[in-house]
C-alpha cells in the first residue's frame, strides 16, 4: 500500500510500505476512505518536534473495515467505522469515567500512521465505532473531522464548561478551534467570541457560530475580552493553540471561578504557580477523549445537524501529501484532506 | 488596642496599636473573640515572603461586632460573627457564583490584621456571617477555624470533587489538609488518605475520617497511592502546601480525568505544560471563597456533627504570639489560638 513517510523538518514523500495486517486477535485493519493532515502534525514538520528517522504520519481516519481478529464483536468487514487518534479498550476505569484517551491501554494511532490506504486499528471493540449503513459521500469529511479535530474541539468546550448563559472565548483559529466555536454553539453558549486576525477562518467561526470577533492578541486581547464581559472575563475559554502565548491569553481571559479547556498541544509551557493560584480559574485539558463523543458526534452529522467537514478548504489525491502539509503550514489551508 | 506586629523574620511583636474605627458606611468594627495564627503566616516569618516594613498580622477571626457604618443592614452591634480573610460585596457577578475571595471589591484581611483586640471589616454585610445566639465557648474554637482553614479544606475537597464513591488523597498535614480530610468525609468519600509522617497528625487524620495513611512522599508517595488505587491513582487530591514539590506529588498522584484541589499558596511553582497535558486531571484552587461555605459550616458546627477546632492545639494569650509563631514554625503545635 501507500502511505506518507516524514524525514525530517519539510520532508514528506509517499511511499509504498507493507500492507497493515491483524497482529494481535484484538486488531481490525481499515481501508481508509479519507485521511488527513492535522495542525500537530506541522510540529515535527517545522523541526519544533524531533523525528528519530522516518516515520509514518497521520492519526486521523474513516474507512471501511477489511479486516478482523478474531476477540473483535463489535464491527465487522464491510462496516465504515470512526475512530480516535487513541486506541482504547473501552473498558478500565478510566474509559468508562470517559478519559479514553489515556485508557490504560492506550495505544497512539500516530506511530501506526494513518495517511496511508490502509491501517491497522488495536484494540478495535473498544475504539471504533461504525456509522449505520452506507454514509452519503459528501458527509466523509466530516465524519473524518470527528477522528480527531472535531471531538477535540468538543472535549475544549465541555471542559471549558461553554453551556446556556455563558460567554465562551476561543483562543486559537485553526480547525480545532473553530469547531470548538461549532461545539459551543451546540452545547448552548450564549455568546461566542472567537479570536482570530484571518478572514476566511473569521467568516467560518461565524458560520458556526461566533457572535464576536477579536482581532487582538496576548494582553491586547485579554484586555478585548474583558471589555466585552463587563470587565469580569470570559466563563468559558477554549484554548487550541499550545504556546505558552496562547495559554497565559486564556487564563488571563477568564473569569474567577470560570474555566478554561485546552487541547492545544503543549510545546514550551510552565505555568506560573503564583499567577495560576490567583487566577482562580478551573484548569482542565489534555489529548481529547474523543471516543466518548464519536456517537453523538455521528448523530449529529449524520442528521445534519452539524457540518464540521467544512474546515477542510483543501483536498488533494495521497499522493500531493507533501503539497497538503505546504499549504497547511503556509496557512493557505485551515485542513487539508487526502484521498487514498 | 493590642495587636501583633512582624518586622521581619523571626520578629514578632504585640504592641499598643490606634483602635480602628469604622471608616466606610459599609465598615463594621468588631472585638476578637478569639484569633490564631496561619501556615501562611509562616512564609514571613522564615523569610520566603518579604514584608515592606513592620506589617499587622493575622487574617482569621471570630467576634462581637461593636460598631456598624450607615449602611450595614445583615449585622448588628452584639451580634458574634465570623468572615473570611477576603472582604467581599456578595453581590457581584463572581461573588454569586460562589467565587466571593475574588470579588471585584475583595480585600484581603492580612492588611488590616486580626492577630489583635478590635479589627476593621469591609463591607461587612457581604462578608460577615451571624451565628445565631450566643455561641458556648467550647464552640469558638471551631467556629475560628470555619473563618480561613476548614472554609480552606472544604474548598479543596469541593475543588477536588471528593464524594461518594471517590478516593480522595491529601497532600500536607497542616491544618488544612486535617480539615481537607474532614470535609472530604463529610462530603461523603469512600476512601481517604492522608500523606504524613507526624503521627499526633496521623492520629487527628484518622479521627477525622482518613483510611489510610501514607508516610511516604515525592515519587515514592505517587507510587503507593497508585498501588492503593489499583495502578490508577486517586481520583481527587487535595493539595494544601504549596511547593513545587507538593504541586506535583498532587498532580501525579491524580488519576487521568481526575480532579485536583489546591490550596496552597504557591510559592516559586512552575508546572510543566507538557507533563499537565498528558496527565489529563482537572486542576482548581486558589485562594478559598470561603464566605460561600459559612452558612454550612456554622451549621455543621453549631449541631456538633464536625469538630474542626481540634487543629489548635495549642492556645496563648494574645500577647504570647511570638511564641505561637515559633511553636508553629518548629512544629510543635498544627495550630496556635490566641486570646485577645
Amino acid at each position: 500500500m501507500r502511505g506518507v513517510m516524514m524525514y525530517g523538518p519539510g520532508d514528506v514523500r509517499v511511499e509504498e510500505r507493507p500492507d497493515p495486517v491483524v497482529e494481535r486477535p484484538t486488531d481490525a485493519v481499515i481501508r481508509l476512505s479519507a485521511a488527513c493532515v492535522c495542525g500537530s502534525d506541522l510540529w515535527p514538520y517545522r523541526g519544533q518536534d524531533r523525528l528519530d528517522g522516518p516515520t509514518p504520519m497521520g492519526h486521523e481516519y474513516v474507512g471501511v473495515v477489511e479486516q478482523i481478529g478474531s476477540a473483535v464483536t463489535t464491527v465487522k468487514p464491510g462496516d465504515f467505522v470512526i475512530g480516535s487518534f487513541f486506541a482504547s479498550d473501552n473498558t478500565c476505569e478510566i474509559c468508562r469515567a470517559g478519559y479514553q484517551s489515556r485508557c490504560i491501554h492506550a495505544e497512539l494511532m500516530g506511530t501506526i500512521g494513518t495517511q496511508a490506504e490502509l491501517a491497522r486499528v488495536p484494540l478495535a471493540d473498544g475504539t471504533l465505532v461504525a456509522v449505520p449503513g452506507t454514509p452519503d459521500a459528501g458527509l466523509i469529511p466530516s465524519f473524518l473531522a470527528a477522528s480527531d479535530v472535531l471531538g477535540t474541539g468538543w472535549f475544549a468546550a465541555v471542559a471549558a464548561e461553554a453551556g446556556p448563559g455563558k460567554t465562551v472565548a476561543v483562543v486559537g483559529d485553526g480547525a480545532v478551534g473553530l469547531l470548538g466555536v461549532l461545539a459551543a454553539k451546540q452545547l448552548g453558549a450564549d455568546r461566542i467570541i472567537a479570536m482570530s486576525r484571518h478572514e476566511p477562518r473569521q467568516q467560518l467561526a461565524v458560520e458556526y457560530g461566533a457572535t464576536d470577533i477579536v482581532t487582538e492578541r496576548g494582553d491586547a486581547g485579554v484586555a478585548r475580552i474583558k471589555e466585552l464581559t463587563g470587565g469580569y472575563g470570559a466563563h468559558s475559554v477554549i484554548e487550541a493553540v499550545g504556546t505558552q502565548e496562547s495559554m497565559m491569553q486564556a487564563i488571563r481571559a477568564t473569569r474567577p471561578g470560570g474555566h478554561v479547556g485546552y487541547v492545544g498541544v503543549a510545546h514550551d509551557v510552565s505555568l506560573p504557580g503564583d499567577e495560576l493560584f490567583f487566577s482562580g480559574v478551573h484548569l482542565h485539558g489534555g489529548p481529547a477523549p474523543v471516543r466518548q463523543y464519536l456517537p453523538t458526534l455521528i448523530d449529529l452529522i449524520s442528521r445534519r445537524v452539524i457540518d464540521p467537514g467544512k474546515v477542510f478548504d483543501l483536498s488533494l489525491p495521497l499522493d500531493d501529501a507533501a503539497q497538503a502539509y505546504e499549504a497547511m503550514d503556509r496557512r493557505k489551508a485551515i485542513k487539508a484532506l487526502l484521498q487514498p
